[in-house]
C-alpha cells in the first residue's frame, strides 16, 4: 500500500487485541516522533511509554474509564517539555521564558503533535491502529501527579496503539471543497454550509444506527469493552433533550457549547500551576 | 523508501525549484489533509492553496521576506475554522463557543497539525519538499486581510511545498533517549542536560559554519537567494552580544526570551480581533 492509501484508510481505532507491541517497532515510532520537525529545532518535547498494567489501568481512569486506553498495550504520552530547555537555558547563562510566552507554547505544542502523527501513520503502516485521546487536558494534575512530571512539561496528548481487534467503518467527513480555498477564503453561504453538513451526516437521519458507529463509535466500543449501556442512555438523553439534528447532538451531548467554555477555569488554573501562565 | 527512512530522512527545505507541483499531487496533499484525524470528528480546518505569484509575494512579505516563502510553487495556509462549525449550529438551533473554550481551541489547532503533518509526510514520499512557517501567528490581521479570511478563522501556520533545489544536510537531535521516558518522566540532572546538548550541538564549538548550516539554515538561504548578508552579520551580533554557546545563540539572538513574551500583547490582541478570547 502505498503512502495516500495509508493516510486515506487510517481510522480511529478503539478496540485492541491482547498482544504486544514489538520493542524494535517502539524504538522506530519513537525515533520517528524524536525526528519530526520543531520549530528553530529546540525540540520542546517529552513522551512518556506506558506499556506497564497498572499505569494503563490508572491512565484510562482519569480519562473517564475509556476502555481502550486500558486495553491497549501500548500508550505514549505527548508532552510540551520546558523544564529541560529551561534548565539548560540557565546552565547556559542564556534565559528561557516559552512558560509564558504564548506564541513558543503554540509553537512547542504544533512540535508535539507533529511527533505525534509522525508516530500515528508509522504505526498505520506497521499494521498497527491507535487513537488519540486529548482528553488529558481535562485531568492535567492528576496525570501529572501519577507520572511523576515535574513544573514546566505538560501532557497534552495520549496516544494509545496496538493491533486492531475491530477497524472501524470509514469515517464521514466533509466533502474537500468545503475545506479547500483557492487563493482567497472563500465564504460559502448558508445554503452551501447546510448542504455540507447534510452530505457528511446524512445517517443520522436515515439510519441512527448506522450514524452512531461512523460518528460515534465511542459509545458503541464502551458496550462492547465495558457493558456499559451507554448506546441506550444515549439514545434517551437524545429523547429527554430533543435533539433533532447532529449539530445538537455533537454541541448539546458531546461537546456542550457552554460546558467547554466553562472548562477555561480549571484549565488555566491547571497550567499555571503546572508553571505555565500567559497573561 | 518505506515510511521509516521517509520519517528519519525529511529535513525542512527552504530552496525550491521552479517547477510547479502537478494538480494531482495537489489534490491527493489536500485529501491527506481532509483525511486527517479530528477531535469528535468536527473538522474545524480550512486550506488556503496559494499559487498565484503575487499572493506568494505577499505572503513572503508578510513573513519577514523569507525568501523560500515567495519561491516555492505552493503554499498552504492551514487556519483553524470555527466560522463555518458556528454558521451550521447556528442554523441548527445549537450553540457553538469553541472561540471562548480554550480547550475546544487546542483540540482544533491539534487537528489542523495533524493536517498539515499529513501533508508534509505525503509531500516527502513525493520528492517534495516542505517547511513549516509557524510566523504567521505574528502576523494574524494582515494574513487576514489579505486572504479575506473571516471572523472565528485563525490562520495558524503555513507549509511552503516544492522540488527541492538543495536538501540541507541531517539536522541534529537530541539523543532519543533524553527525549523518551519509560512509564514515568525521569527528571535529567544537569550534567546529562549539559551533556545531550553539548553533543546536538557540538559543531557550535568546533566548526561554526557548520553548525549554521545544521542548526541554522536559514541564514545561509537568505544570502543565497536574498543576497542579504545574514551569516555576516549574524556573526557581528554574536561577537556584539558575546554569545559564547548555543542556548544564548537561540533564546538572545533568534527567540530573544523577553521579546517571546512581549509578543503575548499583540497576539492575544489579534486573536480577539478574529474572534477568539477564552479568558
Amino acid at each position: 500500500m502505498n503512502f495516500y492509501e495509508i493516510l486515506m484508510k487510517r481510522r480511529s481505532v478503539r478496540s485492541f487485541k491482547d498482544q504486544k507491541v514489538p520493542q524494535q517497532i517502539i524504538e522506530e515510532l519513537t525515533d520517528a516522533a524524536n525526528n519530526a520537525p520543531s520549530g528553530g529545532n529546540i525540540q520542546p518535547l517529552s513522551i512518556i511509554i506506558i506499556q506497564d498494567n497498572e499505569a494503563r489501568k490508572q491512565l484510562a481512569q482519569f480519562l473517564d474509564g475509556q476502555p481502550w486506553v486500558q486495553n491497549a498495550p501500548l500508550s505514549l504520552l505527548f508532552c510540551i517539555d520546558f523544564y529541560r530547555v529551561k534548565k539548560w537555558a540557565s546552565m547556559s547563562d542564556s534565559d528561557f521564558f516559552g512558560e509564558n510566552a504564548f506564541l513558543q507554547f503554540l509553537i512547542a505544542y504544533a512540535d508535539v503533535i507533529c511527533a505525534a502523527q509522525n508516530v500515528v501513520i508509522l504505526a498505520e503502516s506497521y499494521g498497527l491502529g491507535s487513537i488519540y485521546v486529548g482528553s488529558i487536558l481535562t485531568k492535567i494534575n492528576k496525570v501529572r501527579k501519577y507520572f511523576s512530571i515535574p513544573n514546566y512539561v505538560l501532557p497534552v496528548i495520549s496516544l494509545s496503539i496496538g493491533y486492531p481487534e475491530r477497524i472501524p467503518e470509514k469515517i464521514c467527513k466533509l466533502n474537500k471543497s468545503v475545506v479547500v480555498h483557492k487563493e482567497k477564503y472563500g465564504v460559502m453561504n448558508d445554503d452551501g454550509i447546510g448542504e455540507a453538513y447534510n452530505n457528511k451526516y446524512k445517517e443520522f437521519y436515515d439510519n441512527f444506527d448506522k450514524y452512531l458507529q461512523k460518528a460515534y463509535v465511542e459509545a458503541i466500543e464502551y458496550d462492547k469493552q465495558l457493558d456499559t449501556n451507554m448506546v441506550e442512555k444515549l439514545k434517551e438523553r437524545i429523547e429527554k433533550f430533543k435533539i433533532k439534528n447532529p449539530a445538537q447532538f455533537l454541541f448539546n451531548i458531546r461537546y456542550p457549547a457552554k460546558a467547554m467554555v466553562a472548562m477555561n477555569k480549571k484549565l488555566f488554573r491547571e497550567l499555571k500551576e503546572a508553571g505555565f501562565e500567559f497573561i
